[in-house]
């Protein structure tokens, strides 16, 4: 069978489940889940060995210590993707909510009723743990899934979906609704975003040049970010030691990742003053700073910055500073060079903090908090599929609730319209 | 100028308007719209000039009766647009609505506020009144629209874009915000599709060939429907009179529109009862009706369906008529040959009325309702913009809500992630 057969099998066999899974009672869902943890306990071996595989494979190839490291499944990876999906099983489900019933003019009643997509495509690279966090995430949602992971992990996620896809038999549902694509080809990437008929939506998840691609190639919609620019604002009213706390925060405790801080605006006012405090504490912790002229008139050992540092997602001890005029100023600056991602503003100023909220357009706007809460966890969500910052459907971090969708219910006694 | 530079001018334009559009207050927005319907009163003979090039051109070209009725921008489409007008004033605005703010554990306050798409790419055929409709539900969810109409109301959609633009002029707001494109080229939709770092959204409408080319070429999301064949299901416990009367209406009050009924599904027992009596009220009606086998052992008169009649929209006094054994028959062939638009069940089982509003697959799904109240206004929205079939975002029709999305906020007091 060529791969754009078994690919459309696979989509196929993942839409014919996904109408039983619509329909699942959330306690056959929860059941699926724990089965689901006790199965990969329970089999933690097998799978560890076919990890073992890819992480030779990997060697071999000689993939860096910190892809490798993605790419192991440890006993501690194992131990996090049950507690994973144990927090799942306590998330409420979202699917049968029914909300907006009212009696209209004609008599009839008419509401909304909360509905999984379907079939989820997830497209990611390296960490094969994503493969339980994903399955997990939209069966509790009632859709079905096609994971489609990086080829380095391939024996890795093929282990963890015979484990998953065991538990699920077991409980007597349709094995298809959790399915790994079996091959390495980019070419199964290409199939899979044609199938629009069959998938409803695709998740990207990995670097740049990944995400590019699937949003080019996709006749599917896809949610999706390409990188995180995150600036904060130092406004003029700002208390400077909350300001010191998160921009260290912000671009010292994990810099690898999306929410990490990306560049810091000072106002002009509070320059002179603030400048000195932070770079002592970024310095002490190892980070280059880049400055903008202004910048470097108060603190003349940093570097300059070039033009490309503004807007760049460095995901190392970085920063880019700039000493703006005002708030206006610093919203002109994020509409520019920010990619829609998270803000923030640091301020004591009321009526700017309203403002900021209000103005700025990213996925998540914030007073006084650190970029780096920016996560479906810390937001309440439960787990995070993913974030997105495209405006259609979901719009920052993506839990439960952007598995699924909404359709018109309507409530009739024979009426018919005049 | 290319076609390629005036339409990314264009968009570029729209861009900038929308940021001033997203912070427009709700006073400042309606009294646009009051001065738009103002000045379409008061250009009516310009703009009816301009369209009846559009008319004279139609003619000569040999367009149809039916085209050139919908081209016309008579006294009373007009009356009907400044009407538009005035609902669309008295919707409430669904920018700024905060909802689920929660403290979290970390101590922040998260929530979620309603923000405009941005900009909205319109791509449609004849009817120059969708340009004022499309416009004046687009200002007032805060977003700017780029309107690409059909090549034989181009004089039309000109005249309406300048008299609009003038309103917005006096009111002091970006005229950019409404933009209809000047040339006729389909280059111009091929350049439009592209725009993805300026347009938000594209929503088509039209007939099918023109949504799938959208469709098929857009880089940017589009929500869209491709067809409506709605079905009809009898159930076993169906009072027959109301049946007759929803199936009738459902075919003949408008048969030329999307939530017209395709299709009737009526419970093997109820057949021999039931198929004489609609068939009498069909023929009455001019209904042509063509049936499965055992709709022809009870209805020798009527013609043998087809394979092709299952899922066809006739968009026609045709009707599909099929027994089938149960409710279980009727969805699935509903699964087979819906178009995942409307859906519904005559029934008096409470069972089979949860069952069927629960599990059936369709932007809307009713019991004991006609077909033909799936539209934004009979469901209470307002206004329509569009309606979708596909899942993301919307699904059903679509409305003010539909034409904004929503952004996190958050509130700290200086807590950073540990």
């Amino acid at each position: 069978m060529s791969i754009q057969e078994t690919i459309q099998q696979m989509a196929h066999a993942a839409k014919k489940a996904a109408r039983t899974m619509a329909n699942l009672s959330t306690t056959a869902k929860n059941n699926a889940l724990l089965k689901m943890a006790d199965a990969l306990m329970a089999q933690k071996d097998y799978i560890q060995q076919e990890n073992q595989k890819d992480l030779v494979a990997g060697r071999a190839k000689g993939l860096s210590a910190a892809m490798l490291d993605r790419l192991e499944l440890s006993d501690k990876v194992m131990a996090a993707m049950v507690k994973g999906l144990q927090e799942v099983i306590a998330l409420p489900d979202p699917v049968g909510e029914i909300s907006e019933m009212n009696k209209q003019p004609s008599g009839i009643t008419v509401g909304r009723m909360r509905i999984p997509l379907g079939v989820i495509g997830m497209i990611y690279e390296s960490r094969p743990n994503v493969t339980v966090d994903a399955a997990s995430l939209c069966l509790k949602a009632g859709n079905a899934i096609l994971l489609r992971g990086g080829s380095e992990a391939i024996n890795s996620n093929l282990a963890l979906a015979k484990v998953l896809q065991e538990a699920l038999a077991s409980e007597n549902i349709d094995a298809a609704a959790i399915q790994v694509i079996p091959m390495a080809d980019r070419e199964a990437v290409n199939v899979m975003l044609t199938l629009e008929e069959q998938i409803d939506l695709i998740i990207p998840r990995g670097g740049e040049g990944l995400i590019r691609f699937v949003a080019e190639n996709s006749r599917i919609p896809v949610l999706k970010h390409y990188k995180g620019v995150c600036h904060v604002f130092v406004d003029e009213s700002a208390d400077h030691g909350m300001a010191v706390d998160i921009v260290m925060n912000g671009k010292v405790q994990r810099p690898g990742v999306c929410n990490a801080l990306e560049a810091l605006l000072v106002h002009k006012n509070e320059a002179a003053l603030f400048l000195p405090k932070v770079w002592a504490a970024l310095k002490d912790a190892g980070v280059e700073l880049r400055g903008c002229k202004r910048a470097g008139a108060i603190l003349p050992e940093i570097k300059a910055a070039l033009p490309t540092d503004w807007g760049m997602e460095f995901l190392d001890l970085i920063l880019a500073v700039k000493v703006v005029d005002d708030m206006e100023a610093a919203m002109d600056h994020i509409v520019q060079y920010g990619s829609l991602h998270t803000e923030v503003i640091i301020t004591n100023n009321y009526a700017h903090s309203q403002r900021f909220l209000r103005e700025v357009d990213a996925s998540a706007v914030m007073v006084n908090a650190s970029t780096r809460f920016s996560d479906g966890g810390q937001f309440g969500l439960g787990s995070e599929i993913g974030i997105s910052t495209t405006k259609l459907h979901a719009y920052g971090p993506m839990g439960l609730k952007e598995l699924t969708t909404k359709k018109f219910i309507v409530y009739g006694d024979g009426q018919v319209r005049s």
